[in-house]
């Protein structure tokens, strides 16, 4: 169990810390055009630190949209080849208003760095570099495996390039498995791997009524609203109970084995916690009849996450608006095609838009539900990497989230993922005062570490 | 017929809009915090042409809110006292990428000046103040009757500080009547007198759910979406055919008189052009069984503005908004009262409301619906003036639109206004492009002109 490796690692704690609050400074918001060169500016520092460790043939490939980053060490022979995956892209800050610190100022308080991007995914990139330099440096300038390396700026808005590269160049990314570092440990010090995950279709239903603004005083009551034709379409997208009124939508879902659910209901998960601690909400809300961890993990879902058109400064402005907007989202689960979905939704919004609306419908990104065996030797190292790691039993959950790569990684590669994350439930993804537990950060690196000289 | 007032008038047009035209240059939205400084600004502006042409006692009176302009000319012994009303404060211009020229810098384009305010209102301000200069001028630095003129900065967020003005100095206001230039041509070159307006209570729906944003990846399924719940809440609010359904709603609403309506039907109103010329929809909306004029002069309305809230920039983010709001307002017509409106508005709200989700309501501002009788003298007067000066019959028709101080005109002076506007139809108030047809600003001088001579 002495591994150089990790005792590398322990000795460079505070100086990788260090680094990743460089990365963490550089804003790579995917989505915002304004932070183009930012997303490219983070792959350069990455790019920059590979080279140094010792990686080879580190290439920054132009996109259409945001850069990939590879990187290769292929002097293992004989030993397997792992695929390494993370994404250097961030999402939006909003509401800036409320951090407690600014989002791209990483700041450390409680044992945990605050920054947009530092759980999601740039610290747990970083941990995949830093584990690879402790493995150089502590192996006198080798690897134990093969690796390929493949980050990508686009996962929060997407993917759509690296989909477009894995499937232009498969040789190039040929590997036994690939390791995905952007998921979480279940509970703090549980060790955890991720074995299936959500799809997403995110579209923005686009609504067009006058041709333009209207005085609402004088034409209420005669010129049609988008905004309130949106909301009566969306209200009947879904029940009050959560259930999705699409038809066909729920065709083939899927459900979890006997033996998954059971194992489920033995993780140390408390509902009331769940909802004070986490959510913080009064109540938690969704489809009567099917556990919380069922409801996030293996049932679809729809969400709207914004409705952009008409007046949304504060004060009143009496204003029909002339066009709105609304970005709606399902999650899918197992055997629900996103392309099948989309048309569904797309029939019924039409359907359900109103005399004197016109609407359509864009669609942002779509990728499908995917499930990972447990029963390859690549995951069979992970769980035991984790528990030298952590001394604990490792649990095997699912995450409602998409992470699209995994799926192209399995039907275009046809490998499998590891997907091994060291955030916490409570680490704000996505939201104000995004966290990473730093201790998580350390324990991250040890683990791939353990596991690579495991395989080799 | 002679008047050496319209006489001044015709020779001074182009200086009067070039001054103007100064007025609009100045961005004064009162909804805006920003745009505090520039509101005052506007009423300096129109202060110091006033003191310049002879009127006394000229004031900017300072409130909680914007300031308040007051200004008289007492000399005319035995002739009746005008309160001549207007306002300097403006819509915000948004959205400002469908301006064809900036909506602060006025353009003339085809006989018409394009700018926000150009009509609503500070066009018909100036028109106010250009009568009483031609009105000085040529009669030898006197008018024909007593005027008193207040003027407000906040007609576009409720107008409270003139209401606690109009309540706290009834003397300094009283006169026998009011001329109210904030209203509109029927139609190009048809006088009209405008003898009713709809009531108004503008809100703002505040919904929370979790205690902060949430990944729809990670909570969708179990944490409560208040953007949603705004959705469920507002479908309900009004049905597909516009009727509204919030208990008693309609209790009490009073009817026009059946010759209002004969009259209603006689003027020159085509559906068909109205639908495609002036709205720009597919088709007109609103309740079956009454006529466009019906619902938008005398039937309530409810309307949706915008909902702030979740992510409204381009682009995707999988986020579960901690809260939401959505401005909701409700046009309200003779006999509906405002504080039982609002009551009934609220108590359904918050039965609709669903579990896990909390709202509050915020009203921006509130008012009651005004019908003027059409049988005292002022109002005849200002049909001859009307007539002399387009040589065609006056119409008497109603607006869709609020303008609360005409009811506090009423219930606290106990005055009537005389609604005399020059807008048309297609001047896009509130809206993009909003504009005054230039002649109709002439005409608007000469008709004031006319009619204070007639009453003295």
């Amino acid at each position: 169990m002495a591994s150089p490796a990790v005792d590398y690692a322990r000795s460079n704690q505070s100086r990788f810390l260090e680094e990743l609050k460089t990365l963490l400074r550089i804003p790579s918001v995917s989505t915002l055009e304004e932070h183009k060169g930012d997303v490219k500016k983070a792959a350069e520092y990455v790019a920059a630190d590979l080279r140094r460790i010792g990686m080879e043939h580190v290439e920054i490939i132009p996109t259409k949209g945001h850069p990939l980053l590879y990187a290769d060490w292929l002097h293992a022979p004989g030993k397997p080849t792992v695929l390494m995956y993370a994404h250097y892209d961030v999402q939006p800050p909003d509401p800036v208003d409320e951090w407690q610190t600014p989002p791209f100022e990483p700041t450390e308080r409680n044992g945990n760095l605050y920054a947009r991007g530092a759980v999601d995914d740039k610290g747990q990139l970083w941990m995949e570099v830093k584990a690879l330099e402790s493995l150089m440096r502590g192996h006198g300038g080798k690897l134990p495996i093969n690796v390929k390396l493949i980050f990508e700026g686009e996962e929060e808005v997407g993917g759509e390039s690296i989909a477009v590269y894995v499937r232009k160049d498969k040789s190039k990314l040929k590997a036994d498995f690939a390791l995905v570092c952007d998921t979480e440990l279940f509970a703090p010090n549980l060790p955890t791997l991720c074995v299936g995950l959500r799809g997403l279709v995110y579209t923005e239903i686009e609504a067009v009524g006058a041709k333009t603004d209207l005085h609402s005083g004088m034409y209420g009551g005669a010129a049609p609203n988008p905004l309130f034709a949106l909301i009566e379409i969306i209200s009947k997208l879904k029940d009050t109970k959560g259930t999705i009124l699409i038809p066909g939508f729920y065709k083939g879902v899927k459900a979890p084995s006997k033996d998954e659910l059971k194992a489920w209901k033995r993780l140390p998960f408390n509902e009331e916690h769940y909802r004070k601690a986490e959510v913080g909400s009064k109540i938690l809300t969704g489809e009567p009849g099917y556990s919380v961890l069922y409801r996030t993990w293996a049932r679809p879902t729809l969400e709207v996450h914004g409705m952009p058109g008409g007046f949304v400064a504060p004060g009143a402005k009496t204003v029909i608006p002339a066009r709105a907007s609304a970005k709606v989202s399902m999650r899918l689960v197992p055997n629900q095609d996103p392309a099948d979905i989309l048309k569904r939704y797309t029939a019924f919004v039409k359907k359900l838009t109103p005399k004197g609306i016109e609407t359509k419908i864009k669609v942002w990104s779509k990728g499908p539900a995917c499930v990972v065996g447990t029963d390859n030797k690549y995951i069979k190292a992970a769980t035991e990497a984790l528990h030298d790691a952590f001394k604990k039993k490792t649990v095997f959950i699912r995450s409602g989230g998409s992470i699209p790569i995994v799926t192209d990684f399995q039907d275009v590669l046809r490998i499998p993922s590891v997907m091994m994350g060291f955030g916490l439930p409570d680490d704000n993804l996505h939201a104000p005062n995004e966290k990473f537990h730093i201790p998580n950060f350390y324990k991250g690196i040890e683990t791939i570490c353990l596991f690579f000289e495991k395989l080799a």
